[in-house]
């Protein structure tokens, strides 16, 4: 199978580097074909602007959604943007490695989705109607590949836990699991996440366990239990109004409501 | 009072824009001084890398949180994080405007949390040992401002609801409000939030009732309540941790069990 590792780490020597080689190495020896987009490497560009559409009438107001929408369909996207849509639209599973920076993604990787994720690619897809909100949570181009998180996060795991002060990891994790990934169609895995990483270095033991762990992922990847978010346009959502049925998961609020597997 | 207002749109010409002369227009009207921050326009480097820090040894591997602690304790800090820095500790309240884009703020704003937010500055202050865990969450260089989000978002306001398929605003917002505005210390107001923003243009009806709002918010910027978040080190969570103490909210999980009106 072919799997696309964006990589959003500034230091290659790193232990998200070291992990990011225990994964290709891992996935290389299972027979799987990788491709490594390292965004610091790559002098990635992080913000969305003007310059990212070829096509804008010189001197025309930026209309982010609307350039987007033209651009990707006239073909006039900027060529680092198009590059990655292609890593995307090749892969059978994608893999988004990042240390965890303010409880949410670096800002290189969150510009990689905000200039990879255009309209007509990853949003603004399919028919929008009574029955049908566009295609989206659960449905999209990204249907039928499987998409994962490997995030390392400095505090400790009874910090992310279910009263911890940081929040559960889980919660902080949704908007990209549900709001990033499910959105154009991708199969969520479960995030690999390292605790206590950062402040120091790990001692050996530590770090064994960890590329261990990981490395059954990686055997798994094809085969690990999907988080069980919900589908927009199978039933179980009002539409237009986007709130879940009364009858499902009665007095359930937040994000759990959005998983199948609340009751 | 001196209000600084960081601002992340691509189009001063926006809705956004718009939003940001009447809250430039009315604070000034109200006697405040403004210093607004337009990202864009400013071309702000999103990217923390070793740039960042003017004292790092030619060829050293870069340690992000090392190197940022020592930039910052020895004045060595590029200019344009320091002079950011400096808008901070003059402010008495700091405002974020942005749209919401993929359910967080856009990759420029949260390039500036990452290099604005230097250790020693934004974190890693203050004693860790049995009864403190850091000067975080509710103590911090930001104590006794005030700090609010003014966000645009596409969809409806239904689809931000408890039960909307996006998930419930609030809990978007919570690792902004809580993990990057409470954790160095800001007083942290309700997000002035406008949905059903971004496809087409809004009539003059809606723009007025959403320009008035603001206004009214602007007014009240320095009486209304603050969001009633936990202080870390007052009592509340266990040290180290750090897991919220079991006769608090008893049976309360995520987000909700870090404020102290949920009961």
């Amino acid at each position: 199978m072919k799997i696309a590792i964006i990589y959003a780490h500034p230091v290659r020597e790193s232990l998200n580097g070291s992990l990011l080689n225990v994964m290709v190495k891992r996935l290389e020896a299972g027979g799987h074909s990788v491709q490594v987009s390292d965004l610091y490497a790559m002098g990635w560009k992080a913000v969305l602007d003007g310059d990212d559409f070829l096509n804008r009438e010189p001197g025309a107001r930026l209309d982010p959604m609307l350039d987007s929408k033209q651009a990707y369909a006239e073909g006039k996207q900027s060529p680092d943007i198009a590059a990655e849509q292609e890593k995307l639209l090749t892969a059978d599973a994608v893999i988004l490695q990042f240390p965890l920076w303010w409880f949410s993604m670096p800002a290189i990787l969150k510009g990689w989705v905000e200039r990879v994720y255009a309209y007509g690619f990853a949003y603004g897809v399919g028919e929008h109607s009574k029955l049908r909100w566009g295609d989206r949570y659960g449905e999209g181009l990204m249907t039928g590949k499987r998409a994962m998180l490997v995030v390392t996060a400095g505090g400790w795991t009874s910090h992310y836990s279910p009263r911890g002060i940081n929040g559960p990891i889980d919660d902080l994790l949704f908007p990209i699991h549900h709001g990033i990934l499910h959105y154009p169609g991708f199969t969520v895995l479960p995030a690999f996440v390292s605790y206590g990483i950062g402040r120091g270095r790990v001692d050996d033991v530590q770090y064994q366990a960890v590329a261990s762990a990981l490395e059954k992922r990686m055997d798994e990847l094809f085969t690990t239990e999907p988080i069980p978010f919900r589908r927009q346009n199978a039933g179980d959502y009002e539409i237009p109004a986007l709130t879940l049925r009364s009858e499902l998961a009665p007095g359930v609020v937040g994000f759990a409501a959005h998983r199948s597997d609340f009751k």
